[in-house]
């Protein structure tokens, strides 16, 4: 759907920012609370924190991150999807998000409504609240930036860092195509995962996969290692060959360095009573710098997505 | 300055993501604590709040919040400065800052390392750390976005909801001219008051004055009143007439109810001493609805900035 109305009576300008406003809210619905607990004051009031909080922000922009073909309603989702993706990365869970809109006069009331409702549906199911938000005019622009913050769900923040020369590289779900599928926008972000992984002391760093593995894989890799893969282990996407798989990006997968003498088979086994129907790949492991075999992948040979580069 | 590069070598897509994201980290400098705390991870982590906390966003987009006329680096310290008033008018202050820049690839490096200059000792000065980020590419767009988390500097928060039919209407500083005389960009932000109005119990409601006062006013209105403002008794910034003190906008100052039977002479003996440069009015005060007299402001008559129309 065209995010642009025909007439101008259909478009967002015709409504008016007072009217707009009071749309929002009941688009957003139960997903927003009231004010000052929500939209309408000069800030939101949140409770204080449990323990230590998370914080990210990701945008989705028009031309970039969606296109025509995806509904304005997958648009929302994915909105959130995007920063849900990075809070299960760290073993997080979402506990506000915040919301920039910068919009065109001429994008429509009814592309407006659907990817609020897609929005509000999405933050419902993950209960969590909508609590602000700004809209501003620009010409030729449909962006939205959300900021989401969070908590970790267990005792346990995991970050990028904390790899060692020997640790094992696992990924989960399939990679690749995600473009071409609409996985870019329908996927589901991996919380529960992201909580369980968290929870397992052998898991030392992990991050998700959005710009492809051979781009994102060398923010996990320890500075005195390099990363090992083995071509047939990485999964792929039915239709994706290793290189779309390494490097189309949007996959929004984990990909974790499990320790290097930990038990792999009692690991594979709780993975499976917990998540049947998601795969878990070993792909390789990280060696000492220079160790690289033959049959390992080069991820020079591979370049996932560069933002700002053409 | 204008924010596009003349030659290809000059811009941001001529660096590259990776260097690019680096040269951030550089401009940024002290204000941008290491992952975890900061950026470079897939969230910040941040540290347990001591209280309820505040958060707000507002973007800069060029064109429309600032042009070829303001400096760069004013552009980053006014990002930060117009997210730094609205947690001023609930008597909050800042406690950490996440940015999401959308660039056109054509942008200038040297534009760019002066908005985030800028955007960084301003920071520094408010002791805000900037923890996140994101940088996305998009076409003829030159947009920030900030959101801003905070706390109550004191033990209260006020919001816009709380004034009654007596309360007199006050307000700090002098309104009109912002864009004209560059204070949209020039402003400091009213934090010490607002956290000074809020240990004030007399204090019943407050906000900013962005959009103009005849439009922001409103919101500080009770349900059953009407605000009947003196027209002489509004402070206008010199060559400023009573329109474009009530409607230019970008203000940046606090307007808030005082309660009608608390006393107004020891509360501004009060303010002079704690502030005796920042000058207070009382311009007025909320009336029964229906009650106002000839010779108040009728407000209907005069209208702020208003969003998404055209």
């Amino acid at each position: 759907m065209h995010p642009f109305a025909q007439r101008h009576q259909d478009s967002v300008s015709a409504l008016g920012e007072e009217k707009l406003i009071a749309a929002i809210r009941r688009w957003l619905g139960a997903a927003s609370p009231c004010a000052p607990f929500g939209i309408g004051d000069d800030c939101a009031v949140l409770p204080a924190s449990r323990g230590r909080q998370l914080i990210t922000v990701d945008p989705v922009i028009y031309g970039r991150h969606f296109d025509d073909a995806v509904p304005p309603r997958a648009v929302g989702e994915k909105l959130l999807k995007r920063n849900l993706s990075d809070l299960a990365a760290m073993g997080g869970r979402p506990t506000a998000a915040v919301l920039a809109l910068t919009l065109d006069a001429r994008v429509s009331r009814r592309w407006l409504e659907h990817f609020y409702r897609g929005l509000a549906a999405c933050a419902l199911r993950h209960r969590v609240p909508v609590v602000g938000g700004d809209v501003t005019q620009a010409d030729r622009v449909v962006a939205a930036s959300l900021t989401l913050l969070g908590e970790a769900a267990g005792s346990r923040v995991v970050t990028r860092t904390g790899a060692r020369a020997g640790d094992w590289i696992y990924v989960t779900g399939v990679l690749g195509g995600s473009l071409r599928t609409g996985h870019h926008h329908r996927f589901v972000p991996r919380l529960r995962e992201g909580a369980w992984l968290a929870r397992h002391r052998e898991v030392r760093a992990m991050m998700d996969v959005s710009d492809g593995l051979a781009k994102d894989l060398h923010a996990l890799t320890p500075p005195d290692a390099a990363p090992a893969l083995e071509a047939a282990a990485v999964p792929r996407r039915p239709g994706s060959d290793l290189r779309a798989a390494l490097t189309d990006g949007e996959d929004y997968e984990l990909v974790f360095a499990f320790a290097a003498r930990a038990d792999r088979e009692t690991f594979a086994r709780a993975w499976r009573r917990a998540f049947p129907r998601t795969r878990l790949s070993c792909i390789g492991r990280f060696v000492q710098a220079g160790a690289q075999t033959a049959d390992t992948i080069r991820l020079a040979d591979y370049r996932g997505y560069e933002h700002l580069r053409r």
